[in-house]
């Protein structure tokens, strides 16, 4: 059904029903591919400007393994989250090129080196337990071409740890706040700039904790202004907000 | 009931039947006032060290006038908690030294003036909102003997409002953070001193808040050690959890 | 204190002590003005690059007052949310430039003509019931200088409204989804554009809606990428958040 | 027990004292089999019009063999679900005609082969991860004889996937919307389509995703009219609900 | 925009480059009222068959009045749901013929007689206090053209006055089960019948019962086949969704 | 239908075809009073032994007084439950014995006087605003023809009130233990006794309560064997299970 | 401590300190034997009745061989409830006289034969997956001298399984409903006896049953009345409870 | 960094821009040492009287070796909470004097021996399976030099286990009760002593006890004064807690 489509959006604007403007616009909303178990959105990035990001949790090792390799096939840049070493295994021998981070576990199969924007993402986190949902928002960003300066281990208990590097936080304009426990890092920093802050809670915790329930609800109801949230331990979603806001900038 | 089981101890003491030692601690758990409805625990003073108090809320206003009736024919101090306008108007004219405190929706009756402690419990809060609460707190902490220092609306969305004062937080024996919204207050606090923190979590906030959830979890997820917990808007609880510290140390 | 501590950083310039980076710093961290029940951050404005929001929800109207007083004579922008008709009552008389929006409860007062951006922030809702949460959200926008295309009541049950409306969606750098019911606005939106999405959960539904978690929930689980989230009926969180991505757009 | 009632029953019918419809009623009413630790409803497809179904998650494997046994012998249709490898070892030999769909881990015994219905059943997923749960519905919906068609993959973050496909879903009498995440696939379609819509909420999600909660709650609060909801996961339930309207609209 | 639109279509039709079929699915998507605070979707009646339904809960009378004269002046039926006594009394002068039902508090307003369904749908209660939300359920379908049945207060706790009606229960194609407290009627019925049970969870009950909850999830487990739940309260949607099934019954 | 159905069975007996033992059953489930929104449940004294109780809450005054009236007509005993006061308003008229408890918001019609069983019930509470759910404990046993001993505000933050009273507690066959807060009354009495314990956590306490759920998930936790909970607040429901224990040990 | 302080009870006796009355209270209170790790309460027998129970969860095996040993060395009655097979070996060999049940978690040491009460409780399921929390119920109740009646898989998707046996729910003085799902089996059992029914919600359901959670929301709920809820999966307090209502009912 | 700050504050030391006082201030903000994943705060000890802790749940075994390895080069006290038996066979190489406890699963070292406080902590614990998070709470408390007092398994169903050791409670200056199931422990102890009482919840416990929110919601709505509550299974917190407040006593 996907040919046949651009086949026809082809020939609309050979006779010139379509102009160019309505032409970019009818092959925004088209294109798919149907694997019967999975619709892949080559023209996602024509859509939205970034390609499809396959959410691997719940996914069959022989589906994934069928995805990844329509997408190799269509020559695009892949980015797969949640990603076990069962998988990376599975997939690793389908492209020389394909890298596997076992923390984040990210994996990326990019066709050309990565652009790096001019402006920056700083990424902290409250503590060391926080790192791989961090590194997870770092690789994702760092894959949509954003610059992205790490600040780990600076939570609330000892806050000189973070005042003393506030020029850190003044050179970047957007900043991901990651923190489990009671997730107080994102109002700190909420306070002390003025660039948008996106807070990531993270499951680190126990008890009342509830899984990352008290670090959502903590940032949902920061007293600083300008902070919004993602899911717990969403490091991807923040990445990804963090790198169409840099985009946005950078277009001016 | 009650008169009877004092004139057993006295005789079991007369009789020699009881030491010294046992004839307090005989006193320490008998006696009461039977009012059908409640039983009130004239005696607690002996046995915990403070008065006991009267929680007014759900409770009827026929009720509780009959309680402080009780309490004032046996000349005990008292402190009543959740007041309304509506049961202060019912008790004023039951003593002339009844004092009402309409924010902290508290009320008082001193039979002699305060003693003031030398140590002291500092009582802060994240926004203007938590002052009543706040106010609950301060006040349960004077009636029962503690000096209080008083620091207002430094949250953390403005962190400089707080630093600017360590040398009030390095002055006093506890310290009780009074905070809504993420109430990340205690856990900033919690890191910059060495003293016992009594965190008190508010309702003020909305949303997610759910009526003091969201400051709940988070104070007892909080990353600074040394930090405690009483329940949602129970600034009474912390006033009297800080007494009782204070008096500890003051008995040394 | 606060006069002293401005005195302080200006004799250390004056000295040499400060040379001019350090002593914007000083400025950006010091100053507030204690009135007791509130320390009013006059500096946020050079710290965060904006000026302090009064929230009003909890607050006594005579605190409100007095803060809306405090910063009238420093001269200073102000920005009031959750403003009942009660507040706005008290405070109409002290300057003839405030202004209440009673829909979104909003009040305002500007010291000279709003500046306006050339990149947009379209606020789109679900339903007719999100408008008022919508509004918050707009004209805390408008007051930081952000400009704002409104379109309202386009949810997904006839998701051909939204979707003839495209070219308006293409022609925004941030968009804010405000919806109650399942929220499903924010995905289909997320899914259209490649700009940053802001989520706002409103409390409009009923039954299991549970004043607003079912939209909470729904827009932090979404399955397009990008969408960050503010508390439930946070509209002024979401007009903040947009404009500070505004305003690192046009800063470039 | 069982064999006695229908004995009566069948006198009943012999001696005149029961007419035909209500030899009818009576045998929908009386008749199951104990086995001690399970009383088996064989007569629930003369009451139902479906024969009883094993739900075997909690039960023994000791336990569900005893019942596929009983009802091998009673020679009736058998729908198993929830059943895991384990189980399926356990029986597989029972028959030769036992029949096990891993993915949907559901056993089938079929004394003759499935009635196919006019009219049709779409099933439809949000994304690759809800297929499990589909499976369960349309193998449900099949073994009671209702025709199924399947369309996967087309949540609302690509929502051009759903809209291009707009003739399956105009040729169907019921759709079943299978969804994890922010489930707004079933609000979408109830807003395109104008038969009834059920809506199968999925586990599919991490963090305040809360194990499905998150899709039920948006699902159940759904701003399209016209759609019901079944259990987490509830592929059965969807699949049978379905199948007992396709059967009422078969009958007229 | 609506009439432009839709002169396009017509244009396209004349001119020979719409065919019949895709003439009917244009019209199907396209048209909308814009009223600013408001897109009445017109066109609804022939996409989904029914006319677009006003929830009025949330809305301002200001707003609901200016819809319900927008839909008056297009002559179509009207449906309002959560009508207030206030609302009815700014909108009853309208026009002659509308209607308000003050238990399930519903606005009708119809250009002509209702059609009544040969297929019948069974509106069951659990109690006397569930009646006004299945009377929301009643004339909703109704309002729709569905044949209703009305059999209340039959709850478990004295299931002998469901078990006499099983004549009733036998006679009808669809059943609505409402109940509060522990909903076990949906239960009950649904393994008594063959057609499909619609249950509508009520927040009648109190203290654990938490507004419903207790009810809700009663239904969604339910271990009883065949059963799809509504919204806590959600009278109108059952109605909605009886009625679509149905209309499937009579179309065949 | 009521009378019909009473007529068949009688025509039964005396045709011979019910013996004495099957004439009692058959009359235990039939009859019931249809009022249209009430089926009226006259025999439950049959077959439960009690009188159906009127639950008052989201019943209108209209449906009560309807169902009093038919109730008073039949001449059985009367027990309404949750009755404000404009309900007794509209009833008191109806029969000169109906009385009303404010407190427990109780109102009962007795045809004679109660019986008063040998056997006793005592009733206990935490405090004194858990008095108005334990008098609607000890009314509701009261009407059934229990005997009742009350002893109020004996919680163990004073233990000694509790512990004074042993012979109290063993002088009864079963106990009620009413009491909000941390709901330990009930654990503390489990400890002490060898009889049957009902507690009754009721929705006295604030903040993280949450309305009776802390005294619920207390009692149902509770490390002392032998207890069972029923909801919060539901004096009632305590009362009338008491009653039916006793009345088990009267038969013997 | 212990055998001193029952020492000085025999001294106080034979001085004539203590009067028959006297001695059997004060053996009541004190006696517990001190392991370090427990407090082994082996007079609880004489205070309440019943030995104490030992609850293997979450205690070390080491700790429980210990306790065990301490019992069998006095002589007592031993009933250990969530006794893990590993437990189970690990005990195995202390007594010859140890039995073990596997499916209900439960291990028994007798002294003598349990004797067996005249009068009956009835142990009901929903499911068969309900089992083994019935058998947990049964043998408690057995080991406690209760003659126990099992009615297993009688739940209301097919109430003609529980109505033919109404015989059986006649013939006994306490019935346990045991049930998973959506627990409706204890509203339907209430609503057709008149003795006390004790409801134990299980676990067994899964989505939004929430571990147990909806079943016992439900039986809290119920609008039969006369019911009593324990914990989730807490047989072992359901037969104590029924088996303390027993022993009420024996000594008459 | 860090090096290079404490010279920077040394310099201005001997120049005599700093003062004593604002020396150790100075020190006490500054210090912490930057290993990219851990910024390690050996000042901490000066700051807040106690060294870091380090939280090992969630961190990598590389990462807690080399902090753990980082603070033995500084030569500082190390306190390391929730250490499996993996990352103990990791770090316990690194120094011959690391000390482990499994049951508490804490991992300690020490530059000298500990100093014992002459005022009492006393330890209670509701049941025997407490007794792990009442010895987290021990030995941390021992670690900061305070005396502990050990009292477990003196939960409330068999009270006298606790009020037989008055004695024990009246000689120590501050009590952490530990209990699981409804928690009750700390209320009963609440009301017997004048000290301060710091409750730990524990998960010990099922089904409603959800992991530990039943104790800990009973706790934090306790009807005694003067408790304080700290997170679930938080033995680390309660020692840490009840240590300030022991140095606030011994400093007088």
């Amino acid at each position: 059904m996907y040919e046949k489509k651009i086949k026809e959006v082809i020939l609309d604007i050979q006779s010139g029903k379509l102009d160019t403007e309505h032409a970019v616009q009818a092959l925004k909303d088209l294109p798919f591919q149907d694997l019967g178990y999975a619709n892949i959105d080559h023209h996602r990035e024509i859509r939205t400007g970034y390609p499809e990001v396959i959410y691997c949790e719940g996914k069959s090792t022989e589906h994934i393994v069928g995805i990844v390799k329509a997408m190799l096939e269509k020559d695009v840049n892949i980015l797969a989250t949640r990603v076990s070493e069962e998988v990376y295994e599975a997939t690793k021998d389908l492209h020389d090129d394909i890298i596997y981070n076992k923390q984040a576990r990210i994996l990326i199969f990019r066709k050309e080196a990565f652009k790096v924007s001019e402006h920056k993402v700083l990424i902290a986190t409250g503590g060391t337990s926080d790192i791989a949902v961090a590194e997870e928002a770092a690789l994702t960003a760092e894959v949509l071409g954003t610059q992205v300066v790490r600040l780990y281990d600076v939570g609330v208990a000892g806050i000189h740890r973070l005042l003393s590097r506030r020029e850190i936080l003044d050179d970047c304009s957007v900043i991901i706040a990651v923190a489990g426990m009671e997730g107080a890092l994102a109002s700190v920093i909420g306070g002390l700039v003025d660039v948008p802050v996106i807070a990531v809670p993270t499951s680190v915790g126990y008890g009342s904790h509830f899984n990352g329930l008290a670090s959502l609800l903590a940032m949902l109801n920061s007293c600083a202004s300008g902070i919004s949230v993602v899911n717990i331990d969403n490091g991807f979603g923040a990445g990804y907000n963090a790198s169409s806001i840099i985009r946005q900038i950078e277009r001016g």
